[in-house]
This record gives C-alpha cells, structure tokens and sequence, in this order.
C-alpha cells in the first residue's frame, strides 16, 4: 500500500530513520494505534529495534537497503535531524518523506536556520556568520562579549559550541571548534529556557503543548517542567512563534522550538535559540503528563490521521536519567506515581540519555 | 542471565506465551521499562509480534522451539489461560514460569475453580458436577432453573454456555456442549457485573484497581466503567475477594476477578463468576485512566520489581471495538481526550476483538 496524498491505512507501515530512543518512542506510539514500523539505522544496537519486528541495520548512504526500506513502508520519517541530505532524497524519490527533507536543509545549519527564524520577524540573540577566523574580531566588535563561537553543523547538547570572553583568544574558540565553518551569537542573559513542541497535521492544523520549562546541566536537559513559570502573554507568544514557524515550514509532524526568556525592563522578551524538526526530549512529559504524548501526535501528523487536542493532567515534572544516573530507577519505581522510562540501552556512557522519569501532581 | 529468585535485571527478558492483543500491551509495557520481550505464538499472524524483534512462530508442543525459547528469556508469562499443562511444565523445568502452572491447572476447569473458591469461603453461584446426562435432572432439581449449563474447559466470551429454561430439555443442553464435561450453574439474576484487577508482587505485596463495572453484548465484553456504581462496602468486599484469591494461589502477576453484585433485601451479595490468571479485557482502562496500567504492574510483578500504587486519573470508560466496529476509530481520533488503541490484527471477524478506546473525565 503506497501513501499519494491519502491518509495511511490502518494497516500502514512508518518508516524511521534512526534508532535512538526517540525511534523507540515513536515505534511504541505506532503500535498503540495498531501500526506498524520498520526502523532502520546504521548502530547494531539500536534501542528501537527491540519494539519492531521490521528492522534494517544499514549505512545511511546504501542504496540497495534503503530500497527495499523504502519498499516496505508506506511513510519516512526520522528521530533526529541529521538524516544525510542524500538520504533523504533517495528516500523522498520512493514515498512521502515527512517532515519534508526541505525542512532539514535548513536546521542542520545553524546560519539557515537563524536567516529562517528573522526572516520571519522573529527574534532570535544577535549572531553573525564566521567563515574563518579573520571573522572573529569584526563579529565580537558588533555583537559584544561573552560571545558564544558554535559551528554552523552537526552541534548538539553544547557539543561544537565554545564561549568567548573577555580577555580569551577568538583564535583558540576558532580552533576549538575544530576550524569549522560557524556563527558567532551573543551570550544570553536568560531568565529561563523554554521549549514549545507542536505537531501540524496535513491540513495545516496545529495543536501546540503546553509551554515546558528546561533545566540544563552540563548542556544536557535534566529536568522539564510544565507548565512553564512565565506570565500568560509570554507563553501565549512562544506557542504564536512556534506556530508560525511550523506554518512557515509547511511542516507536517511534530517540532520543538526553543526559546530563551530575557527579561526587559518590567516585561519580557522571547527570543528563539533552535528548532528541531522532530519530537524532542523536552517533550517526553507528554507520554504521561496529558491526554495525548508528542509520540502519537507525530504519529497522527505523517500518518495523515487528525491530530488529537491535548490536554494536561497536571503539574507535570520529567527528569532525565542521564549516564550512571539510570540506576536510580530502582529508587523511582518505589515512588507512588513517578512513571518510569528505560530505553534498553546497553553500555552506560557519561551523558547518555538512558531514560526518563515522569511525575504528574494535581494542579 | 537467568533469574533464581532474584528481580530481572533491566536488561532482562520477557518470554511471553500467546501472541494476541494482550501478548502485545504487556510487551508494549515492557518496553516503557527497556525491557526487552520474545513472543511464543502458534499463529504467524500474532499482532504481539510487530512490537518485538524476537519473535518464535511455534506449536505449543514443539519442544524443540520451546528448548531454544526458554534459553531465550529470563522468565516466562502467559496472555491466556489456556496454555497445554505440560507446555507450562516443560518451561517451568528450565526457566520460571509466573504466574505458577499451579494456578492454570486451576483456572482451566471451572469445577475446580468454583471449589477453589468455594474453599476460601467466598460465595459462587450454586454449582453442580456434570459428568453425563444423567446429572442433569438431579442438578436442576437442586439448582432449579433457569440453570446454565458450562463446559468445564475451553470456555470463553461465551462460548461452551447454555441456558436451561423451564420446558427446555436438559439433553438437548448436553449435546448443544458437546457432551463434555461440565457444571450446572444456578442463573444469576445479577444487578451489576463488575470485576477486579489485581497484581501481587513477589513479595506478597497486592495493589487492587479500582473495581470495573462491565457491560456485555453478545456474551463480550463492550463497555467498562470506573469506578463501578456500587456502594463503598461492596467495592471494598470485591477487592478483599480478589486479594483473597491471590493470597490463596501464591499469585505473582496480574489477575482479574469477575464477579455479580446481586441485591439481597436492602443490601448486596458479591458472588464470583470465574477467575482469569491473567491481565483482562476489564483492566484495560488502565492505560491511560491510571498512573500505572495492568500491563506495567504484570511486567512489574513477574520480574520481581516493587508494584506501583495505581492513581486512577478520573471517571474512567473503555470501550471495545469488536469485528467491523474497528472503523468507528476513524471517528473517534477526532473526539478530544479519547485514547484510541488498535491491535494491529489483519483480519476483521464477528466478535473478534479489534482494538478498544478510553475517555477519562475528571471526577
């Protein structure tokens, strides 16, 4: 059965790109809804492979077993946003890739991304293109300090990403990041870091979760929070702006946009740090903490399904188990109604993302 | 690794015994865990085996594809209750088989079920032993009628039942059974069905649901709602009955107790209607209307991990969708807070349960 603007069956197959535990998530969405995945990715030990009976371990770059992926499943989609342009077009070629691969052209750059987002009179932190390092010192001029050096590709979880101070080398940030090509932003002064997921259907409709609230540790996301501690009128304006880059996109699936909130006199500025074009972490309080998770609302989205409305169930606190931390979970499943979350990930490395614990409490 | 009283690892493994929609949430609730699940099903067609990647497509005698199944798993379970004895025997003796064979040998026979329970003191309907046609007259004598007339074995959803009326005759029963063994069973003028699911721990430790009020058509079950509408004191004395039941067997896993609330004078009599040694039809509201399912708390029991304490999210409904019902999901994604479950099964027949859909509204 091939998908050609029509809704997936609900004997349909989801092809996904990756098999991290994101992959894994989505794949248990699936099945809740009786469909079926076929995970392909190029580690052997991919966590989602355990949740499909349809899996390909391959390279992301052979042709022959992304052919028959591609002949097994009705819709591609992907858990992470640096599917190799290529791929994705061969991909693309064969069945319905959603969303679009135009869509990671431009996350997987940080300069298009940040073009993008003004483009769309959105704020973002100041920034500035770095080709190499005579741009430095001109950018640092216009921008001020600290400064913070990240390369254009491949940077997450503060990988690929130095601050500049004063009194430090440009030239070391330069080579820190490995000579490659970058932008220059300012340091923000945040209140606090937020993140609105949305998923936007085929239709074009848009069904936004509740603001969450980020708390970072050593770059990696510790603790979620939702809802968010920020006044009505800024989470109102967080879920307008991811809204209108889901729309500006014309994407279909589910986004996360994140957001820092700087405080301006006795008001409050929102200015966007990222996107990422897939479900995202800061979302995994979803699967728990409201009527619908991000899993299925992606689901629904490339499926071509309606989108469900969200609803929350209360105060919600999601906290990943990050590295060695997963042991704790034996402490957690003694904690009346603390949801445990394990990803089945082999080898326990400093931060790795082994699961999450999700706790809901009556607002 | 192997277990020997000790709890499953989080790298464990979950033989599953029976490949249909309930095979397939406990290894979807496995998977929440990181649990890893290989499913043993005589049916190639087993909707349980698109949500694992290990899979054996195998007879239930084979002992060959048991041998390679049990060296496989870490601990073995059971979706149904009519697993051949000497298939739980066979696996017992190499790896440990929970909820104990014990209590299938139990279950599979209403007779011995009904004294099991007429053993704890805990009231059934009046019952009598039929071996042949001959039993019949004497039973309905003492029964009076309407009786109905049960096969000991193999019954389910209604199949292996007649109803015995006055005028009707008792050998037209026998034949209409098969001329298997059987019970006569006074008919139960009942006021309300209900059940109760319950899980005990390794540890002796039992975390009732809260009590189900069901609602058959055609001897299936279609509607269940919680809380039941009964008063506090019969919803206490169905959860000291199911605790009973499992504190008798020694249980570890989920059970399920249905159970006739009938009205005596100004107050009720709570009978037992049978036993089911496994997660059921009636729990699964629990998905998504408590904070942990009957899934999880199976999962959570087998492999020797504490139980949780289940919070029920509000006023709970599950609703079956059986044979062609199954398209109504098409309208139900589109009904805000409705959790729609598919099972995947490829085939629509009359009866056959196809997926199921839950609304929580807050009390």
């Amino acid at each position: 059965m091939t998908l050609s603007g029509a809704a997936l069956g609900s004997d349909g197959t989801i092809g996904i790109l990756g098999g991290g535990q994101l992959g894994r998530m989505l794949a248990l969405a699936a099945a809740r809804l009786g469909l079926k995945c076929h995970v392909y990715s190029p580690d052997p030990q991919s966590p989602a492979f355990d949740v499909v009976r349809r899996a390909t371990h391959g390279d992301y770059r052979d042709e022959s077993a992304l052919d028959s992926f591609a002949g097994d499943v009705d819709v591609v989609t992907y858990e992470f946003e640096n599917v190799p342009a290529e791929t994705a077009r061969f991909l693309a070629a064969r069945r319905p890739v959603l969303p679009d691969p135009a869509v990671l052209a431009t996350t997987q750059d940080r300069l298009l991304e940040k073009n993008f987002i003004a483009g769309l009179q959105i704020a973002t932190a100041p920034y500035r293109r770095i080709d190499g390092p005579a741009d430095l010192a001109p950018a640092l001029e216009a921008i001020g300090r600290p400064g913070v050096l990240k390369t254009r590709r491949f940077g997450y979880d503060g990988k690929g990403q130095v601050l500049i101070r004063n009194g430090d080398d440009p030239e070391a940030a330069w080579n820190a990041v490995g000579g490659a090509a970058s932008i220059l932003e300012a340091f923000v002064p945040f209140e606090r870091e937020i993140s609105v997921v949305a998923a936007r259907g085929r239709d074009g409709r848009i069904a936004c979760f509740d603001v969450t609230e980020n708390e970072h540790r050593d770059h990696i996301l510790k603790v979620a929070r939702v809802p968010a501690e920020v006044p009505p009128a800024v989470a109102a304006e967080a879920q307008r702006i991811a809204e209108r880059i889901a729309g500006a996109f014309d994407y279909v699936g589910v986004l996360a946009v994140e957001m820092f909130v700087v405080r301006n006199g006795t008001g409050h500025d929102v200015l966007v740090n990222e996107i990422a074009p897939r479900v995202h972490n800061s979302g995994h309080w979803t699967i728990d903490g409201a009527s619908v998770s991000q899993f299925e609302q992606h689901v629904r989205a490339i499926a071509g399904w309606p989108l469900a409305t969200p609803v929350r169930r209360g105060r919600v606190e999601m906290i990943n188990l990050i590295g060695a931390e997963v042991e704790e979970y034996r402490q957690w499943l003694e904690v009346p109604g603390a949801a445990v979350h394990l990803y089945g990930k082999g080898g326990i490395r400093p931060g790795r993302k082994m699961g999450h614990v999700t706790r809901v409490t009556p607002e």
